[in-house]
């Protein structure tokens, strides 16, 4: 198998999800298409399983483990989160014990629902410590190790999120995904190339947590020297992927944003849609708005909602304001 | 037609509502089953048309008038809050303008779609004031009062959600309403007992708006003498109805819910869920939890989810404490 992940892979990993992983209901919010002057269909990846869609990359790789009867006695990972949840119920789904390595300011409840699903964890003041442990844990034997973002097998069954959503979207102009690692946004750009090669692929991520930012600026991957503080912790990674990386500037646009921006959409979003919606995937409808404004009116974005695992801390830091004084009007009825 | 509403009227209000209303979700949580011990499934209408049930009854109410060639040239309504959307929503569907009477104490975010949908709103400082005031508004000429609960077109409406529920789910043993004006929890009545005759049918109110518990004691309609201060503002109402009291004596169990537990059953449906979903049907879930404890495990419970208009105050005062911490959990698995 190459190392480059091509269409392929997320067809193959969409054969193998199939009965696996829930086939989630495309949303939008007739109010919110007005404002916009578009049409904006919103994939609730909220509603799958583990409330994340980070199940499809972790499930694929066990799959495709099993596929070569290569299923280890162990497994290990590392996560900010969700995809600690997602290795737990997948590794639980074959029977075998799994290890999760993350930081002491991991989610509570997000770390409540890992150990609901039968893993250990063990929680490092950072996440490069708790990266290198991993790694030092990965070569004990009969173990694997599962990444989060930076393979091939994650790649692929993250993109089957984006290729079910353009399947069941007639026609999208413009698909927006948040970047943390890059898995969901990389797995995205290459199931919308082959599916709707004309749409624009847009990427975003916290201001405070601007790797990907300064990485395609400066041509290389850049790394945050320290935890990011941000409301969106799903993309609060350190850094982006050798796999991934390549695949993220091929993006037709990329955007940064702050802080009350992401409690202003999550609010909203939960509002409008009814869903429970981590500020993670929220914050990427800055980008929406931003592409809406400059954007001849009438037209179609997709939107990876990539999942709903908020903490009460989060919540009550999200509710803090009343944003939903402010509404997000863009254009005017005629 | 007669006053008393029989189970014929919901499947009239069917027939008149179809198309026109979303055929909403049933959703449940494998890790909320195993927890109580019983499957539950929930009615989401947090996702109808205008983010609660009140669509249902007030579209009924309109369709019966345009059968008979009674439509209006203005409509008047009082409600704190989802029935104000609803009937602002439901006149423009019929382009007849719309006034709503209401109290200050108002969910901002519901007054701001009310006007939203292009009604006009009036205030006053409390409810029995506000109902007064419609009282004298709906003797005009040409004009049409449509009651928030206590009609037999409202009643009928809101029990297609439950017949909706009934359809879909395969067997159902108790049913649980949350209960303002009782229109909701009526309809709910009348559907169960013909669709599942052999089910409990179980109201719910706030223990600060415990006008129906009180009645129910009493043997007759009691009203609150000031405005209740309750995070379910959706049964906030004073006082049930002549037509909902007497289908509402009919209820296997009522309970009365303190605050504390309205704002835990909030916070852990939203996370559990992934629904953005109102304190007024969340509330609910204590009584199921009351149920779950005392019945023998194994049966199948639906809750009907009324709504998810949510102000930010609300939002703040839900998420204050962290409920999260303490998992909902009555049984361990063997």
């Amino acid at each position: 198998m190459s190392e480059i992940v091509d269409f392929s892979d997320i067809s193959k990993a969409m054969e193998r999800l199939a009965g696996k992983v829930k086939r989630t209901p495309i949303m939008e919010s007739s109010l919110l298409n007005r404002w916009m002057g578009h049409r904006i269909l919103f994939k609730a990846e909220c509603l799958q399983t583990i409330g994340a869609f980070k199940i499809r990359g972790a499930l694929n790789f066990l799959c495709r483990l099993e596929e070569e009867g290569k299923l280890p006695k162990h497994i290990v990972a590392n996560s900010s989160g969700n995809h600690a949840q997602a290795v737990a119920y997948a590794a639980a789904q074959f029977g075998i014990p799994a290890t999760i390595y993350t930081t002491e300011s991991v989610s509570p409840i997000k770390a409540a629902a890992t150990e609901g699903y039968g893993a250990t964890i063990k929680r490092f003041a950072t996440r490069p410590e708790a990266d290198a442990a991993v790694a030092v844990a990965a070569q004990a034997e009969d173990t694997v190790w599962i990444p989060p973002f930076n393979h091939q097998d994650i790649i692929a069954g993250q993109g089957t999120a984006a290729l079910e959503a353009l399947e069941d979207a007639e026609q999208v102009d413009a698909i927006f995904a948040p970047c943390g690692g890059g898995g969901l946004l990389s797995g995205t750009l290459i199931a919308a190339r082959e599916k709707a090669p004309e749409a624009l692929v847009i990427g975003a991520e916290p201001a405070n947590a601007n790797d990907a930012s300064q990485s395609l600026q400066a041509g290389e991957i850049v790394a945050l020297s320290s935890t990011p503080n941000t409301l969106a912790d799903g993309a609060a990674t350190p850094a982006v992927g050798e796999l991934t990386f390549p695949i993220i500037q091929q993006l037709d646009d990329f955007y940064e944003v702050d802080e009350v921006q992401i409690a202003y959409w999550t609010q909203w979003l939960q509002h409008l849609l009814k869903l429970h919606i981590e500020p993670t995937c929220a914050m990427t409808m800055a980008a929406v708005a931003s592409w809406a404004i400059n954007t001849p009116p009438g037209q179609t974005a997709l939107v990876m909602i990539s999942g709903g695992n908020i903490s009460q801390l989060s919540m009550q830091a999200i509710w803090e304001h009343d944003y939903l004084l402010q509404p997000p009007i863009i254009t005017t009825e005629e």
